[in-house]
């Protein structure tokens, strides 16, 4: 059992937990709670964690993960965790791989590219959100949050195990790919003409939503085929950009589901 | 100046961003940054309060709020701020009072009813969107979060002084008021078989919309006139709850901009 915080692995854990550039180069980063770990493929698992108490009550069922728990103890585990009320349990998880052929290369494909998107948590709802719409992959600028940063994992909801996606070093040349194979390319935008449901979403579709103060850069606006717009009521001004990025996807779904 | 954070100022102020029963007692909230003070309603402002530095580069255009602005030292500022990095600029606005009337009585009113909601984010979100939806009013039960939480506060984007909203004491009374008022009420539920944008929803509706981890209440589910569900595909349990009730909200602006 671990019991200082001055333990090597626990410091790792924390560098893994604080900074994208130790988990990206180990190639890894961490789940926390039992709902993220129980969702983890098996060959993903790197090192699994537990507190005492959490060990004394769930020994028998942490058998299922193969890979032998390391212990600490419940206040070394609380100085690793991410959140405030830890749950007892978070792994070492291997970070995933997808190419841009498996991202936009089914048939009827609907993609969300992701231009300078910062908030952790609307990062994580897009991709659980864009699970259950049935979006078959996601593109991220290089400069978008990082995907793997603790409370986004937690906010996919496992949805970050099940989504492609990409981060892109050139998005124009992400852009130029998905018109090159015919897919229609929709930005969100405030001074859209088209209303976003008197579109027609059922061959391959890809929407740009851009960042959550500034919307989308210029010079990737315009590279989209078609600007449309949310019609909003009253006051407002903009929509949070999770919420946009729902209701354009969802009304894909509504489309295809006919 | 104020340039201590011993002053008698700066403990209530800190209190009102703290507490719900500071503000509820006063019957004051707090608005923090230039966007939130500046869409304040005259008469609802209570007192000013900037940063040095916001007073100096900011002086002249402080003169449109009526109300002398009182300095505190940035140190001073930064402490009772509730953000990380601080604009230097924010209000003690009166707390909004709303009748059942004004959110239900106008003709075929579009209203959200919120059932034990716990994230002051999600909230807050929900706010902005009803408001961009066209939503008439939002009735909460009285375990929700606190709507003048700050960071509810700043998740609105200025919705909370346009919104009409109530928290009601007896949830089950309200929805009753909703139902003699001839105004359809849908539960939002996993196990409702309607789809919800098969739904009808030109004349008055509501959605009851529950807690984000554990959904609706049975006893208040029970109340609806229909459930109806939201269309998941992947291995997606449930959407975030901000993000389910601004996919209703917007297929009834939808439906009835036709």
């Amino acid at each position: 059992m671990i019991t200082s915080t001055s333990n090597q692995k626990v410091k790792e854990l924390l560098q893994l937990q604080k900074k994208s550039r130790a988990r990206n180069q180990e190639g890894v980063f961490v789940a926390e709670g039992s709902r993220m770990v129980g969702e983890t493929p098996e060959k993903s698992l790197v090192r699994l964690y537990v507190s005492e108490t959490y060990y004394r009550k769930h020994e028998q069922e942490l058998k299922k993960y193969g890979a032998q728990p390391e212990v600490l103890t419940d206040s070394v585990f609380a100085h690793v965790s991410d959140t405030k009320s830890p749950q007892g349990i978070l792994a070492v998880v291997r970070q995933m791989s997808y190419t841009m052929e498996e991202i936009a290369g089914q048939k009827n494909p609907h993609i969300l590219v992701l231009d300078n998107l910062q908030d952790p948590g609307n990062l994580g709802t897009i991709f659980r959100t864009a699970e259950a719409a049935g979006v078959t992959g996601i593109l991220l600028s290089r400069d978008c949050v990082d995907i793997y940063n603790p409370k986004t994992i937690r906010s996919t909801m496992g949805a970050v195990y099940r989504m492609p996606f990409l981060y892109m070093d050139d998005m124009m040349e992400g852009i130029a790919y998905l018109k090159n194979k015919n897919i229609r390319v929709y930005a969100a935008h405030l001074e859209g003409k088209n209303s976003y449901d008197k579109e027609d979403y059922c061959c391959g579709t890809a929407f740009l939503i851009g960042n959550e103060g500034n919307g989308l850069r210029p010079e990737v606006a315009e590279k989209a085929d078609v600007w449309v717009r949310i019609p909003m009521e009253g006051q407002a001004e903009s929509l949070n950009a999770a919420v946009a990025a729902a209701l354009l996807m969802f009304e894909v779904s509504r489309q295809r589901r006919g």
